[in-house]
């Protein structure tokens, strides 16, 4: 491709409304443009590099036995409600209806349709398992679109579906999945993470993991053992419960003691001014859940999991009551709440029933008590792991290593579903007995385009992009550096001609340009070899620039191809 | 692939909503399901034909220098206001609300977000010319969505924009589409002419063609020379306007004459009452255009093109008036309407303007005029050609073949836009000398999912489809007759496996299922090579299946091999 004749422009600047290295580097080399709020044109270079994810991201799904089909966009509404998601799934979801006022809904993703579809397809054990995917566009109304493709309201996915007999047969199918994840992600050149996570909103009580992009502007943090293979999401990760404390001594302990602490709300107040360590705090939080309120109980130092809360209580999602509504349960405001005496539910972290005693809200303003004694002073009865993970702490698997944080993109996500769809919307089978039972199912996500940007974000360098040769959208870029000099003309299309002769994707920079900018422009491109075609054209030399290392220099023209057939054959 | 894993169900009997061939046997074969109306979902057969085409499309469009872009379904509102298609698109366009309530439509076409893509991209003429396509989905909420893929409601295209700094550019992008277009179509192996065409609602004045696929259900009809290259839609097909009639005998024409035609209102009752043949009748009839009332006048044996009616008087579109309309504008109740003495505009087709005399209505109930003189008792002022070519008359190219009719289902259009996206959304380019011009566009579309049905609607018989080498989901369908026979799973196993090393998609009937439904299946699905393992497999032979002739001959493995491989490498 001549450079004169490619849609591109390079911008100077980023647009303001891009924060994010990968954001502002796609805009500025010309690789997307905004068309609305988290809404996307692919230009050329773009679209390229998202066709090479696809075509690998095929490859590989053709490689576990998956089957490609292609399912609509425009869904009927019935469909989220028989699931019961029309409701739960909120104002992520696009509503439409249409001309005859039947309501749609546009795909985010597409766990019913896959399911009601297989129902009418498949009634016999023999026809199972079977994996479908797809590669196509998805819709959710984000509420707050950003950092360009890694959060968008239009986005290209592919989803699997696996359905299957049994357990044993969803395992292998999420295995054969997994490690074609594992595959897709390495041949595109990521630092990726799989990490245990949470199902969210898409449900379902099975294991599930993350694949997730290693990055600092990733919105989750993961945790990830020093030693050993262990890897989660901070949502999900557990943390070793601590052996239960054995307080034989109960009785002969410091009786409880009220003391004054005026204007003292917050764990950090009473450690700057009363000099306490936070791990010496009982914190009591009040929260709602399905429209009760309760106290969760985590040790000063440590965060609440909503998430593990929610599961301790078998709700599908907690929220922190606000000023009015801790008043309103607990009798005093917050920052003096504490388990003593409190007429509400407590929820205790373990890491709080092992204390052998601590301060905690008096329940009275301007009041906290110390020596608060668990299982003396507040009864232990519903105890459980509800913190977070700290850094540092040891591996709740081996036990050796330790926990490190990283922050990650979420780039793919493998879950088993087990049978919630396929009862709620009756995909039944007949077994070899001619009993009827529900298909076992697991879906398997990956964000195609979400994926381009975290590459992007991964690599790069003050100049711009670094593409992967994976994904380059061209895997050589030939800079003539004047268009006029009949030298470089006569080399510079040479090269193009070999090289688009041994079907090596060149792209041409022939454009009556400065020097400078043409530099400028290939470094922002980012494709992996630049031939820098200049005053040495005459002796049939160029400059060879990795783009990778940076490296460059100076050599024959024949070097320069026979190099990149080289490497282009391997 | 082995079928006893695919995901492929097919049906015995077609749903009673498919009436035409391809729609049933798509259905039947299971290559789609229906979602609703007019929305479909891809089977891993349908999708690996859809994929087929895709890719044919793709290597043609990127032979012309096309560029692949991909543009959002999701588009704001404001551009289609800007374009003041928001309104006129009608009920067609899908409209919607984000959750804070900003406007979007799903995009039925790209027209405006290309332009104002480019608008931002280009500004000057040293970056003209530019063609940009991309692959999508788009959304057309049809009033009445039928005949499957044929007219969907959500439906694939690849839809091309070229970009030009005048008029030859245009006509050199168009040309280089319009050619590309016949080679896709012909790599499609379809049968199909180009034929001139209309605008319609897209606009644009510019010469335009579509791409037909010759079919009785198709609901164009397009008029052919029998001598020359004219091929156009019969919305647009010109005809050859008689020489105006000299009538300088006028002053001694017999007059005009009352006579009673009680209950006579039709042509057809005039002709069968009274033997009067249509070609001697002036038939005047009320339409509606821009909200005025006028009569249009055709011989009696022609039909009213409405395009033509509307271009002559200068609007986007006319309606024939329904009864009590024409009542109130022409003072007598349809059948008895004429011209002599209506108080109208009158609009009159070449042929009656060439007539002697004719009967008309006489402006009175139950009775007509015979002896009506065009020109002498009403006037000619406003003579245009305004009705459809008829079968067999001559051709308004040469003039020397006749005009035969053929049914065309439109897969393909080709438009020559000029600047009226340019203009009203202010894509402009500064040329040479500074000065600021609105570029010249072309689009070109082609219905891809659509086409994949025409394709099966042209090819099939009564056992089922029969797919082109080029498209066929597989290239060769091996069936075992017995799945248990020894003998037979080895030479079937051993065909499948050197075909699948050859890189020769192929399925392999693997069921254990009888012979007939594997025979039946095959018919339906519609693989153009079928090897049929049966009873001589001992002696590796099969029959080989050659399902476009239907013919059968037995012959050995090894034979049946090298013949596919001999085809697989042309």
């Amino acid at each position: 491709m001549r450079q004169s004749k490619l849609l591109v422009t390079t911008l100077r600047e980023a647009p303001a409304e891009a924060e994010t290295a990968s954001h502002q580097l796609l805009l500025r080399a010309g690789y997307i443009r905004m068309l609305a709020a988290g809404i996307y044109t692919y230009l050329p270079l773009g679209r390229r590099v998202l066709r090479k994810i696809e075509n690998i991201v095929r490859e590989e799904m053709e490689l576990t036995g998956a089957q490609e089909v292609l399912l609509p966009s425009m869904l009927p509404a019935e469909l989220w409600k028989e699931s019961e998601r029309y409701e739960v799934y909120g104002k992520d979801l696009i509503k439409l209806q249409d001309r005859h006022e039947r309501e749609f809904v546009l795909g985010p993703t597409h766990e019913e349709v896959i399911t009601a579809l297989v129902r009418g397809e498949i009634s016999s054990y023999r026809r199972l398992p079977v994996t479908l995917y797809q590669i196509q566009t998805k819709f959710r109304d984000e509420r707050r679109p950003r950092s360009g493709l890694l959060r968008a309201r239009e986005f290209l996915m592919k989803d699997a579906y696996s359905f299957d007999t049994d357990w044993e047969g969803l395992d292998a199918a999420y295995v054969l999945m997994y490690e074609a994840y594992q595959r897709i992600f390495a041949r595109c050149g990521l630092h990726f993470k799989a990490v245990q996570a949470n199902a969210g909103a898409i449900g379902g009580e099975g294991e599930n993991h993350e694949f997730m992009a290693l990055s600092d502007i990733g919105e989750d943090t993961i945790a990830v053992c020093s030693a050993c293979d262990y890897a989660a999401n901070l949502e999900q990760a557990e943390v070793n419960r601590p052996a239960a404390a054995v307080h034989a001594d109960l009785a002969e302990r410091a009786a409880m003691e009220k003391f004054h602490t005026p204007g003292l709300r917050t764990i950090a107040q009473l450690e700057e001014q009363l000099q306490i360590k936070p791990e010496g705090i009982i914190k009591t939080l009040i929260y709602e859940g399905d429209g009760k309120a309760f106290a969760v109980l985590v040790r000063g130092d440590h965060e609440v999991n909503e998430i593990k809360v929610a599961k301790a209580i078998g709700v599908n999602e907690v929220s922190l009551a606000d000023y009015s509504d801790v008043l309103a349960a607990a009798g005093v405001e917050s920052g003096y709440v504490g388990p003593v005496g409190l007429q509400l539910p407590l929820v205790i972290d373990a890491a709080v029933a092992a204390m052998a005693e601590g301060i905690a809200g008096a329940g009275e303003k301007d009041y906290h008590l110390r020596s608060v004694v668990p299982g003396r002073d507040f009864p232990l009865e519903h105890v459980a792991d509800l913190r977070n993970a700290v850094e540092g702490e040891a591996c709740p698997k081996c036990g050796n290593g330790v926990l490190h944080f990283h922050q990650g993109i979420e780039i793919g996500h493998v879950f088993k579903l087990g049978t919630k769809y396929s009862e709620k919307l009756g995909a039944t089978y007949l077994d070899a007995s001619g009993r009827s039972k529900p298909m076992i199912m697991g879906c398997y996500g990956i964000g195609v385009s979400r994926l381009l940007a975290a590459v992007a974000e991964q690599s790069r360098d003050d100049e711009g992009l670094i593409w992967p040769e994976s994904l380059a959208p061209y895997r050589v870029h030939i800079l003539q550096m004047s268009a006029k000099d009949t030298e470089q003309t006569a080399l510079a299309e040479e090269l193009y001609g070999e090289l688009t002769r041994q079907g090596i994707e060149t792209l041409l920079d022939d454009r009556d340009e400065r020097a400078g900018v043409k530099f400028k422009d290939a470094g922002l491109i980012g494709i992996p070899v630049v031939l820098v075609v200049g005053k040495s054209a005459g002796e049939r030399k160029i400059e060879y620039w990795d783009r990778r290392s940076n490296a460059k220099e100076v050599i024959s023209s024949a070097e320069a191809l026979s190099r990149i057939i080289a490497a282009h054959r391997k």
